[in-house]
C-alpha cells in the first residue's frame, strides 16, 4: 500500500489519549439480518457512549493535543455530531468550544451541543457553508479551526475502529463505511489495508450526496451544487483533496445507494436488531440490499456510526407516526 | 456481609469461559435522560450482543460446563430470553437445547429460539407453567434441567456485569436492577455488596408481576395467582426459596413500580438515549421516575438488560403505530 496520511503507530497511540468510553465497542453477528441479506452480517455499534456517535474517538485526540500545548478556544463546522462530540471531549477539558451547523441539521444534534455548553452558530444553508463560516470565524478571530477529516486527529480516532476491527481475530470478507468527509472511511481504510489487506474495504454514501463517491471514482475532485438525502451525517458537497487521496489508497469501492434503501436498512435494524440509527449508520445496509449477489455468502462487517435522530423524522421514515 | 450462593473468585473465573462477545459491556454517562430525571444516570448496556439481553453471560457458563463433561441435552423453561441465549451458547458447543416457553410470550424471542436451532414447546400458560414443563421433561427423559437463577452458573454469569461495574473504578450511589427470577440481582448485588458496599442495591418489579419484592419484603416466600404486566422478562409468581434467601442478604431495596412508569422509562430511552428495549430494561428509569427524591442529585446506574421486543408492541406502548 502506498503511504496515506495516517500513519498505524500513531493510532495505536491515539488510543491511549481517547476516554475509554469511546473504545472497544460491540462488535457482533447479527443472525436475525442475515436471511433477509443473504450474507452474514457483523455490526460494529458505535452508539452506545455519551455522544451517540464515532465522533468522540476523533475529538477526544484533538482535544487531548491542545488540553496539552494547544490554544484554548477552538471552533468547528459539523453536521452534529462532531460538533456534539467536540462539545463533550472540549468541556472535560476545558477548552472554549464554538460549533457552527446548519440550521437544518436534526433538532436532536443541536441540542445536544447546546447542552455540552458549546456556543452554537447557526447558518442558513448546509454543511459546506458552516465549514466556510467556520473558517471565517477561525481567522477572523485566531481561534484554532478545527477540520473534519482533514485535521489528522479526526482520521486517527476513527482509525481505532479499524484497529478494533482486525485485532479480534475474527476473520471477515468486507467492511462498509458509511462515506462523508472521509475520516472514517481512510481512517478505518488505512488500518485495513494496512493490517488486513485481503478485506474488502467498501465506501457507501448516498445517490444524493454522490460528491466524494465521484472524486473517488474519476480520481479528482468534484464538488455538487446540492444535497438531496435524509442521510444528514455525510451530506457534503466538496470533498477535501488530501482526504480524497487517501481514499484512493485505500478504498476498494465506493458505491452509491438509493434513500429507499437508507429507509429500509434503518427498518431492518430497527425489527430484526433493535437498534434505532441515524440514517448515516444505515448507509452499510442498504449497500447490502441494493446489490445481494456482490455480498453473498460472504462475512461483512457495518459499522454502525451513529444514533442522533430525531425520533419525529424517524417515525416518518419508517412509515410509523404517533397514533 | 453474610454469605450467598454466590463467591467472588467463581464469578472472575466465569468470565475466562464466557465469549468475550458478551463481556465489557458499554457503561456510561447518558446527560439527556438527566434533566428529566434529576439525578446523573449511567447506562450499563446489555443488548449488543447475539441475543440481546445479559442472559447469554449465564448460559455461556452453563454450557461451558455441560460441554466439558455434563449430558448434552438440557431443558429449561424461559420468558423468551434465557431460551434464546441458551439455544445459542448450547448450537456452539454441540448441545442439544429444548427450551418451554409460554405461548404468550413476544413472538420476537420465540422466532429467535427457533431460528437458534433449539427445540421449542410451548404451554398454554405463564413462565411458571412453563417451568413445571420443564421440570417434568427433565425429570421424564433423563435431560439435565437448566433453573434460571437457581442453577448458580446463570447467577455467577449475571454476576459478571457487577464485577464490570465496580471494576472501572467510577464511582456511584446507586444500581437500580430488573429483579424477576433474580439471577441479575442476587449476581450483581452479591459482587456490589462485596467489593463496593456504600452503593444502594434496589430492585425493580413491576406492580403487576410483585411476587419475590413481597417475598423479599416479608422475608418468606410469596407466591401470587396470576401477572399482569407488560414486563414479560421478570413475570413471575414463584419465587425460588434459595434464590430469595440470597436477594435478602444483597438487596438493599425491592420497590414495585407502574405500567405507566415502565412504558414512560422506555420512551425516555427511546427519545433521549436513541435505546430501543424491552419493559423489563425500563424498570429503572420507572423507579427514577416514581420516586424523583430518592434520587436527586445521586449518581445511579440502570443496567438496559434486554431489547427483544415486538416492534408492534413496542409501537403500541409507546403510542406509535404504522402510519
Amino acid at each position: 500500500m502506498q503511504e496515506t496520511r495516517l500513519d498505524t503507530h500513531r493510532i495505536r497511540a491515539a488510543r491511549r489519549v481517547i476516554d475509554p468510553v469511546f473504545l472497544d465497542t460491540p462488535l457482533y453477528r447479527c443472525e436475525a439480518l442475515e436471511p433477509d441479506l443473504g450474507c452474514a452480517v457483523s455490526i460494529k455499534l458505535e452508539t452506545a457512549n455519551p455522544v451517540r456517535s464515532f465522533k468522540g474517538r476523533g475529538t477526544e485526540v484533538v482535544a487531548s493535543l491542545l488540553a496539552d500545548k494547544g490554544p484554548r478556544a477552538v471552533v468547528c463546522a459539523s453536521a452534529g455530531n462532531l460538533g456534539q462530540a467536540l462539545a463533550w471531549s472540549g468541556r472535560g477539558r476545558g477548552l472554549d468550544v464554538t460549533v457552527v451547523a446548519s440550521r437544518f441539521a436534526p433538532a436532536a444534534k443541536l441540542d445536544r451541543i447546546r447542552a455540552l455548553d458549546a456556543r452554537l452558530e447557526l447558518v442558513d444553508g448546509d454543511f459546506d457553508m458552516a465549514r466556510e463560516r467556520a473558517a471565517a470565524m477561525a481567522r477572523h478571530d485566531g481561534i484554532r479551526l478545527v477540520e473534519d477529516s482533514l485535521d489528522i486527529e479526526t482520521c486517527e480516532g476513527a482509525a481505532t475502529i479499524g484497529l478494533e476491527l482486525v485485532d479480534t481475530g475474527r476473520s471477515f470478507d468486507a467492511v462498509l463505511i458509511a462515506l462523508g468527509g472521509g475520516a472514517l472511511a481512510t481512517g478505518v481504510g488505512h488500518v485495513v489495508k494496512a493490517l488486513a489487506p485481503d478485506v474488502e474495504v467498501i465506501c457507501v454514501q448516498p445517490l444524493g450526496a454522490p460528491a466524494m463517491t465521484h472524486s473517488w471514482r474519476q480520481r479528482r475532485v468534484v464538488t455538487t451544487d446540492s444535497t438531496d438525502t435524509i442521510a444528514d451525517g455525510v451530506a457534503g458537497r466538496c470533498p477535501i483533496p488530501a482526504v480524497l487521496d487517501d481514499l484512493l489508497l485505500v478504498a476498494d469501492d465506493a458505491v452509491l445507494v438509493q434513500e429507499s434503501s437508507i429507509i429500509a436498512g434503518m427498518r431492518m435494524l430497527l425489527h430484526h436488531a433493535g437498534l434505532v440509527v441515524e440514517p448515516s449508520a444505515a448507509l452499510g445496509i442498504a449497500a447490502i440490499l441494493e446489490d445481494r449477489d456482490r455480498f453473498a455468502g460472504r462475512h461483512v462487517v457495518t459499522i454502525v456510526c451513529g444514533s442522533n435522530v430525531d425520533v419525529g423524522a424517524y417515525h416518518r421514515w419508517l412509515g410509523t407516526a404517533p397514533a
